[in-house]
């Protein structure tokens, strides 16, 4: 019996992903053609994308078991990432013309990520900065229909637990397919995208956000549902008013708050939401980490206030989230606050959220599963489930748990290492902490780190052979590790 | 039914343990007197410890459960650490005077960490150096009494695991009680360190090493079969010759080795050791660091042909296998050697062994698991067991190693953010490479770092708040972090 990977169906089913992105690309020609600007980076891969994906997805279509899943999610965001970066190189314009720069915006777009080789915002057209929003917000949707459609599905990282913590299979039945769960989520994250169009063009006309346009309203509401944080002003959120950067925290966690918990408060139902204990604890976190660095700004520059107490809470709320947008450069913050922001880049916001980084529902199991062994440690014989919610874990989703979370840390550690060799070996000064931040921060999907990669920095002035590496790995780190590890096993190439 | 810990059994086998330090304190009363040096600094503390530990031992003594058992391993490393800063206050010499420098060495010593605040050797008499060595001999035999005779009884942090793996049962059947498994263990550690003296004078005698008199012989056969790494001399093993180094390197490997193999081979049966996977795995491991570091050595400072050779595999088995010995200044070496460095403290040598760190058991578990769940993931209905050398491990120790190398991680991170913000707080310059490789060489056990805490450095230049939670740090890394942290759950004090 030699099950193969079924590459016909994989093929087929990129198609359809392949012929979606004609859509995003349409309104970016016609956007660019209102603006003045060329739409010729736009209208190109217009082509491609329409005539490889309809010929993909003509390909006959089996059944999809889990290889195929696996390679269909590696794939889509391989090749979304590519097809993204052609209006970078077609625009031609500033840092982002070189092929591997626009590879790298690209795929720290679709990724979410949010990190950067843009030196000055000026040299690019307003189409072309906006193309980076819509890559993002596309890749939000993806992880949506990603985390609850299908990893939840297939028993990886521990992702499966979500099901169990909120009652997927409730949604399900409501909408009996994949397709349907996700469409219901779908819209829900469409929803909250307009909502917040309107809350800040709705700031604009009450007069408490005079630069707030509609092309940044639009812009951003597009990266901070999405927990993504590209922004095309070069000060990001700092640019705006105070009164903006408390929506943008608002979205920012509701964005990083599971879709499911949201979509039954969406319909009346706050119950699940204020049950459930992944969102006690990220909230928990998430205030005791802001507390710390109000603490830490107030000792060594004087608490001025409520200002202290934005920049805190927003930075907190920004890197937490894994968003990274920035109201000030933190990079300037003291030793303190500065490592809490690192450490907060592997917390993450809730599964089946938009966020990235290895989230809380994987930190609560892992203290939850210590916790455990601690007190099996004086009673052997004793028998404890993990609950989560009041419902039982399954031993086998722990392990997951587990070696997801080892396997990040890992990762991270090796590429730290790589990231300050290959700098040492090019004669570019790069701090530790200044690379741990930008291993972090790519491989984790939040985008701004320290240093060069700081807030208002760029991650153009990284080797050629770093950028490679993190592309690589902003696309590992995004789809949960598994889905192109397993693609390097005998495995999954043979029966 | 209130079960709770029997206080009166552990304290009598406390008192066991305190009143057995009388030997080594007399063995030094002797030395000190022989050298014409005060004798005081070693009669002084052999009144409490027969006094306190006659006393204890005493008490009326039930069953050791898991309770007691961890109560005292923990108690005992503590006790012996602050018997053993006695002679460093009394001596009132140096840097090692002062109480909290004085616990330092002292918890050094005991759990075979090896990192020093002494700044200069010659301000210490060679009693009170020799001290040091004692400490760190008796912490290496205690080491293989707890894992061998207790640890791996107790279900925790995946070290029964050693027992799967090497069969201690065989040797317990030959001696079945774990007081013989442990003299027998006992008898093989006296043995090669006795073997060592003998080969370090013989090298004296063929001319192959000019300086090493009894005294050295001695001093450092002590600390390197423990692969615990105090040296009276500033130089280290540098102020030797090469031959010596190789001599060393040699006997860090075999106390890195597990000892119930080294047992069998000594009986003649080398092939337990052959067909241990995780000897191939440290062996693999061991070779491959050594070659990137003379890779990196070569490249960066030119091939200097067998003494570039000896540093390279010198330093790479001094921090692998935890010793911590030093030949050069390994801090002046190019990055990619000392990242190696870096990350080599965190494998450490084999279960079983005197060696601290994580261990490569632990490593090669989490990678067997992690190749286990890449093949799961495409077939979920597979159940495949985990294999070492042959045998099937259970699902529940797995989980345990998991714990054990994510906790380790976890709190090396926060102890990093601990030194790096205390450094800050006091206006001590230390960059973040120097902050995590004084947190991984003092929680890992390992000795020397980078920077102020380098080879040829010293901790004293720490803030007394580091100093003091690296001592609790030390204290937790050697034992296991299991026995320490279970004292502060409620199930452990209640029933
Ligand atoms: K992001
Ligand atoms: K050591």
């Amino acid at each position: 019996m030699a099950v193969r990977v079924d590459l016909r169906t994989t093929a087929s089913l990129l198609g359809t992903v392949l012929k979606g992105l004609a859509w995003p690309l349409s309104v970016l020609t016609v956007v660019a053609l209102g603006y003045g600007e060329s739409p010729v980076p736009f209208a190109v891969p217009l082509v491609p994308s329409v005539v490889v994906g309809k010929g993909l997805e003509r390909l006959e279509r089996g059944d999809t078991g889990p290889r195929e899943a696996f390679l269909l999610v590696a794939l889509s965001w391989l090749s979304v990432a590519l097809v993204g970066a052609i209006p970078f190189v077609l625009a031609d314009t500033g840092v982002l013309a070189t092929p591997v720069n626009a590879l790298f915006e690209s795929m720290s777009g679709i990724t979410t990520t949010g990190a950067t080789v843009i030196q000055s915002f000026e040299a690019h057209s307003r189409s072309i900065l906006l193309w980076r929003s819509v890559l993002q917000w596309l890749g939000g949707l993806g992880i949506l229909v990603l985390a609850v459609g299908l990893l939840s599905r297939l028993s990886v990282s521990g992702a499966q637990l979500m099901e169990t913590e909120t009652q997927t299979r409730n949604v399900t039945k409501l909408t009996p397919s994949i397709a349907g769960t996700a469409r219901l989520l779908g819209g829900l994250y469409v929803g909250l995208t307009a909502l917040l169009v309107l809350v800040l063009l709705g700031l604009r006309v009450v007069g408490l956000a005079p630069n707030m346009g509609p092309y940044n309203a639009v812009a951003h509401a597009l990266t901070t549902v999405s927990t993504a944080g590209f922004s095309p002003e070069a000060a990001s959120i700092g640019a705006f008013s105070p009164a903006v950067q408390w929506v943008v925290i608002l979205f920012m966690i509701v964005g990083a708050t599971n879709f499911v918990l949201l979509y039954y408060l969406a319909r009346g139902d706050p119950s699940r939401l204020r049950e459930s204990e992944e969102f006690r604890f990220y909230l928990t976190i998430l205030a005791g980490a802001t507390a710390l660095i109000v603490a830490a700004l107030a000792f060594e520059e004087g608490f001025s206030g409520l200002d202290t107490l934005r920049h805190a809470v927003f930075q907190a709320v920004s890197i937490f989230t894994t968003t990274g947008y920035a109201t000030v450069d933190f990079d300037t913050w003291p030793t303190l606050a500065r490592h809490i922001l690192l450490v907060g880049m592997f917390v993450g916001g809730m599964a089946g959220s938009t966020t990235c980084s290895i989230k809380t529902l994987r930190w609560l199991v892992v203290a939850k599963a210590f916790r455990r062994d601690l007190f099996t440690a004086i009673h052997p014989e004793a028998i404890r489930p993990i609950r989560l919610s009041g419902r039982p874990i399954d031993e086998s989703t722990i392990r997951d748990v587990y070696t997801y979370t080892l396997v990040s840390v890992v990762i991270f550690g090796f590429l730290t290492v790589f990231v300050i060799v290959d700098a040492a070996r090019v004669g570019l000064a790069l701090g530790e902490f200044e690379a741990m931040g930008a291993a972090a921060s790519t491989f984790l999907n939040i985008g701004p780190a320290f240093g060069l990669a700081g807030p208002y920095g760029s991650y153009e002035a990284f080797p050629v052979s770093t950028k490679l590496v993190m592309i690589v790995l902003m696309w590992i780190g995004r789809i949960e590790i598994v889905p192109v590890l397993v693609l390097f096993t005998t495995a999954f190439w043979r029966s």
